[in-house]
């Protein structure tokens, strides 16, 4: 374990830098042999799963159930949805053959064999929209067959070019929900409903402020009639969309041809709706709260809550002080907080301490003999910098459960308050195309501008200053305007970032 | 939902047919429109959730942690090993291009883009010891970095020719652990240890009693030193390998190059494992326990355990009725029972008996007004055949809880018991040919026999009878005998049987 050996590059330096090193030594993530693919390492799956378990636990709250739909999609699938076709069926693994043979020409080797070409190409699903409707016109026959309300946790690949760590990787982790309807306004229900446990799920469990929003024609989903989204700001003042939810219409349905027969007994088209989030929040919940010093993780994401260091110069000191310890680690665990006794050998306390900050830990706390005298133990909070006021305490012992149990509660407070902060601090309202371009030049942020509605401008003003319209805001007011760029009028202002 | 609406073909008659008619119709399982894949529905996935959730829990109860490897081998990892290769390197599903294009000839269709041809092929995974221990090379440098207990929870993907649902399928889904040691007596320890967690979890859980052993040479896995495995009996008389254990010894640490420092600074090559279940699981369970009556589930993996059905005649009724039942359905899942009140609208109490029948839900209580009057409630067993004693009581309302909860403890012990007596009463030993023969052909079920220790008669055996070596069982006595087929010395019998 390597990762507090050498200091991170900073933040403000060169934040990119830092976040790939950062991912890469806390043992979150690291490249594979294969171009654009990552492994997730135990530490980083282990986050994820927390993810996972508290997404799904929402997802069936709201009456979802999970399935599993196969990895490939047939290439006339993919044909089948203009939209989708012109969105998804570009960067994809295409599966031609389905054996390898030793090569005749070289010993050892192996080649596809040309007599298992596949009569029809194989891709390895981007999104499994294609699939599933596929599937779900013979689940439906009448009204009483709907809705379906599934979701699939899997893996998906979209071939990209550049790509990094969480961010953007060819293969990643995902979850998709596919829900189909008798009407347009129970899909429409049901895909705001999903933009608001996406919402809930950033600020309750990872910390993040998200703003709730709608795409513009530009940015929807291939194949959607409209696009919800949440958006996140990262440190360096970044966007990154953490969250979709799309209302399909009966785009899919008509494509795939899933009909049903309403109460009245007419033939109509289902209406569906598709939401996910993928291995990406991984990224930005590193992006969002970690510092100079190594990860910050939210307690209720943080596969480690509390991590315990003995303090000792011999093995009968150690004696005495782990069975202190033990005792705590029990007491706590009883309380449903995961606590590591950290009785690793032969390293200075020094060194563990910069090992669990790297790492994110929410809280460290030391325990040696004078401790013991004094009936105390040290408590350091890894939400709090350095040497900065109440980083670290003294607290009696024998109370301490009860202290670390508010305390975590209060570091996840913290921690989404100071995100909170942070973007606002950030988002500022912009009413001239000069300041717009300085803005984005320099120091970044969210620009809360007006825009003419044109997919044109959008454009342009990407080509100029790679910002994008992130979403329009769901609580934008009306307010009459001019666009920033053709100064043409405007009846409310969108929300424009630079976006990982 | 039509799932009780036709007779199911009876086991004896077309066990097969049985089979797959129970799969489609309660809606655990179909096939998928890519040949060979298969969609796992709601209900099937959400056991596998229940198997999932289980065997997590007891892999990290022995030490390991999750983590995700890529879904793509490059071809020359499948090189590397040569017994891998000869093994795994066959049936796979071969990615050569990574784009598709608009195909120039036929308007609105799809090509792969021949000049986005990859310089070297991806293999979908069939396992991932290659891309495994890839990874590993370069977190292993010292005997500190040792262990690695890593599980991971995949798709994985084999062209296979004849399919069927759950038991054999192109793509299916599994987790497989993958652990690296610093002594080959850890390794075989570890392949032991997570051979007895299979055999725990089978008989704890799927209520099935596996007999644990060793594989031939013949059927060891590729690329394996020794493979261990649990077998289970089917209600045909078949076996089916309900999981598997393997010990690697250095094999895959020498086609990679993982070495470590030993202690005495000593460069040495690192010991490995790997062990799996899939959702082959999920067939063996419905073959294990089910009737010509639809599914029989075992409590710990039964989805819903407990379904309340009223009875009513009118509107009135209802209201009364469901109000008891609401409160009913609260007491047990604040025992953590899962409950499902069915008060589906336009249904017959009848049809729902065998709705609930058909999925096999363990325990069915139905509540009307008589029963409310007389202070009762009616329970039924899905474990006992019809009319069977006891598979049908009347309780006391204000106990039934306790009732219930004691009830599935023993519905569990039931079905388990059961199981092993079918299985024990078709163990036989067997000492000629003839009668070898004679069983595989007409009644099936497993055979003791001695065996010459070469894979030549076991070829033989296999071509003349299909009965294969399963294992040589872990508790097999030290027995003198002579071979059926060859009649060479034998010092003790190992199991026989036809194999899915």
């Amino acid at each position: 374990m390597s990762a507090s050996t050498k200091a991170l590059p900073k933040r403000s330096e060169n934040y990119s830098e830092w976040y790939n090193d950062l991912v890469k030594r806390a043992d979150l993530a690291e490249n594979s042999a294969v171009r654009g693919c990552m492994v997730i390492k135990p530490y980083g799956y282990s986050i994820w799963e927390k993810m996972q378990a508290a997404l799904d636990r929402m997802f069936k709250d709201t009456g979802h159930t999970n399935a599993y739909f196969p990895l490939f999609v047939p290439k006339g699938f993919l044909e089948k949805e203009e939209g989708h076709a012109e969105g998804f069926a570009k960067e994809c693994a295409v599966v031609t053959h389905y054996r390898l043979k030793a090569d005749p020409n070289n010993k050892g080797a192996l080649i596809a064999d040309p007599e298992s070409r596949l009569e029809e190409e194989l891709i390895v699903r981007p999104t499994s929209e294609a699939v599933i409707w596929n599937t779900y016109r013979n689940w439906v026959q009448s009204y009483r067959d709907l809705p379906i309300l599934v979701n699939q946790w899997a893996n998906v690949v979209r071939w990209e070019m550049r790509t990094r760590l969480f961010l953007r990787t060819t293969e990643f982790l995902w979850q998709e929900g596919h829900t189909a309807h008798a009407s347009a306004e129970e899909a429409i229900a049901e895909t705001k409903q999903m933009l608001e446990v996406y919402a809930a799920f950033a600020e309750e469990y990872m910390a993040l402020p998200a703003i709730k929003g709608v795409k513009t024609a530009n940015e929807r989903f291939a194949g959607a009639e409209e696009t919800f989204c949440i958006e996140a700001m990262m440190q360096d003042g970044k966007a990154l969309q953490a969250g979709t939810s799309h209302f399909l219409g009966q785009n899919f349905a008509k494509a795939f041809d899933v009909q049903f027969s309403t109460k009245d007994n007419q033939l109509e088209y289902v209406w569906g709706t598709s939401w996910g989030v993928s291995t990406r929040l991984m990224g930005a919940l590193i992006m969002a709260h970690s510092d100079d010093n190594g990860l910050v993780l939210p307690p209720k994401l943080a596969p480690i809550q509390v991590v315990i260091v003995p303090i000792y110069k011999n093995a009968e000191q150690l004696a005495v002080v782990s069975e202190k310890i033990v005792a705590l680690q029990r007491a706590l665990q009883a309380r449903g907080i995961s606590v590591k006794f950290d009785n690793r050998d032969g390293l200075t306390p020094g060194y563990k301490f910069a090992d669990w900050e790297f790492r994110g830990v929410p809280v460290r706390l030391a325990l040696g003999e004078r401790d013991l005298h004094n009936g105390t133990i040290e408590v350091s909070r890894r939400d709090k910098e350095r040497g900065e006021e109440g980083a670290k305490t003294v607290q009696p012992l024998e109370s301490v459960a009860d202290h670390l149990e508010s305390l975590l509660t209060e570091i996840q407070h913290n921690i989404y308050q100071k995100a909170l902060r942070f973007r606002d601090s950030n988002i500022r309202t912009v009413d001239s195309y000069d300041e717009f371009k300085t803005m984005m030049e320099h120091k970044g942020g969210f620009a809360l501008a007006h825009w003419d509605g044109t997919t044109e401008t959008e454009l342009k003003i990407k080509e100029e200053t790679k910002a994008t319209i992130r979403c329009i805001p769901l609580d934008a007011p009306q307010e009459d305007g001019v666009c920033i760029y053709s100064g043409k009028p405007s009846t409310r202002r969108v929300l424009f970032a630079v976006a990982y």
